[in-house]
């Protein structure tokens, strides 16, 4: 069978995927509020199964859209999600993006506390000053410890994304999480990562910038 | 109900998750030799279906490992991929990880050719004297100007991982590759993604550490 591809100029590329998600999305029917995310979280995965899944605390949106442009801060538990991150946007509504995986001292502390490097980082990121949006797409440790830091009031985000992916506590890290009184938008089961978590900031970014 | 997060030490976790895939997988055959690239591709999406569509060209996986072990450079479609290769070992064994994505004259190439980015990117790779993986985990723009190069004979990559995710040209582009004298691993269909592409070169990267 001789293998045809269709023409789409680039800058069309994008908007034919989006085309395509609602078409096949049907009659099935989002909630305004959430649909930027939810699609472009099935833009980023080709995996449908988000519809079901993604799980948003009342004004979960709003708030992180708002947060963006007051110049909120993003952390991130991987190098993989800070690179997916567009940075150019968030730098221009004043936010910046973090990820403290590699630091030395992170490394350190976790060793001597017998724990991950995602938690430690976390309880980096807790030590700074600025309004922070959090995005775990891979550790459910740096979940639970924000957990941890949210409840003892150490910690209060302005939104946490809780989409890490994997086997083991990672469902149950994103229950706990859903039981605080903190804006969340959660991937729920096991299914999650880094390019979700980086692919919901940037529809997050992309409607923080078009409300400028 | 009352969540209870399992025990398990920081160093384990991994472990235990590989043992989780491997019991849910049951009955299931994997050929040996590509168990440890659909099992990590598994733990990095929680997404069982990738032991259907992963497809493999002979011998693939075994002239990844030798072309690491060689000191083969990685060359990706985004800097998330990038991002997400074990560059610790990668350098180890003499190669780089390469993404030309944000590069200058790549825009520049882009924009007065009227193509994407990614495709102008694999020109500028195309250029490397150097052995070569490529790890595409996003553009099929990218996958198709590989397919292009190779046909030409302006290339000849000793492996392309093939996995860019979405919903335009994204099928196409892989069947396309597949049709190549070339080694390659391939997810069929739309899924796959930089987590993906990231995944199967720390696949093929810890068995080439294993083996040297």
């Amino acid at each position: 069978m001789k293998i045809q591809l269709q023409k789409v100029l680039p800058k069309e590329i994008e908007q034919r995927s989006f085309e395509i998600i609602t078409r096949e999305l049907g009659d099935i029917s989002l909630d305004p509020a959430n649909e930027a995310v939810i699609k472009r979280v099935i833009h980023t995965t080709a995996d449908f199964d988000y519809v079901n899944t993604l799980c948003f605390s009342p004004n979960a949106v709003a708030k992180g859209i708002e947060a963006l442009k007051q110049g909120a801060c993003i952390v991130t538990d991987t190098q993989m999600a800070r690179a997916g991150v567009n940075k150019a946007t968030l730098s221009a509504l004043g936010g910046e993006a973090f990820c403290f995986m590699s630091d030395p001292d992170v490394a350190a502390a976790a060793k001597e506390q017998g724990t991950t490097r995602a938690t430690a980082s976390m309880d980096k990121a807790a030590a700074i000053s600025r309004p922070l949006i959090f995005a775990i797409g891979n550790a459910p440790t740096a979940l639970v410890r924000l957990y941890e830091l949210i409840k003892e009031g150490k910690l209060k985000p302005l939104l946490v994304i809780g989409v890490p992916v994997g086997f083991v506590n990672v469902v149950e890290a994103k229950e706990l999480l859903m039981e605080l009184d903190v804006p969340y938008i959660v991937a729920r089961g096991r299914k999650g990562g880094s390019n979700v978590a980086a692919a919901i900031c940037n529809a997050l970014l992309y409607q923080a910038k078009e409300r400028e």
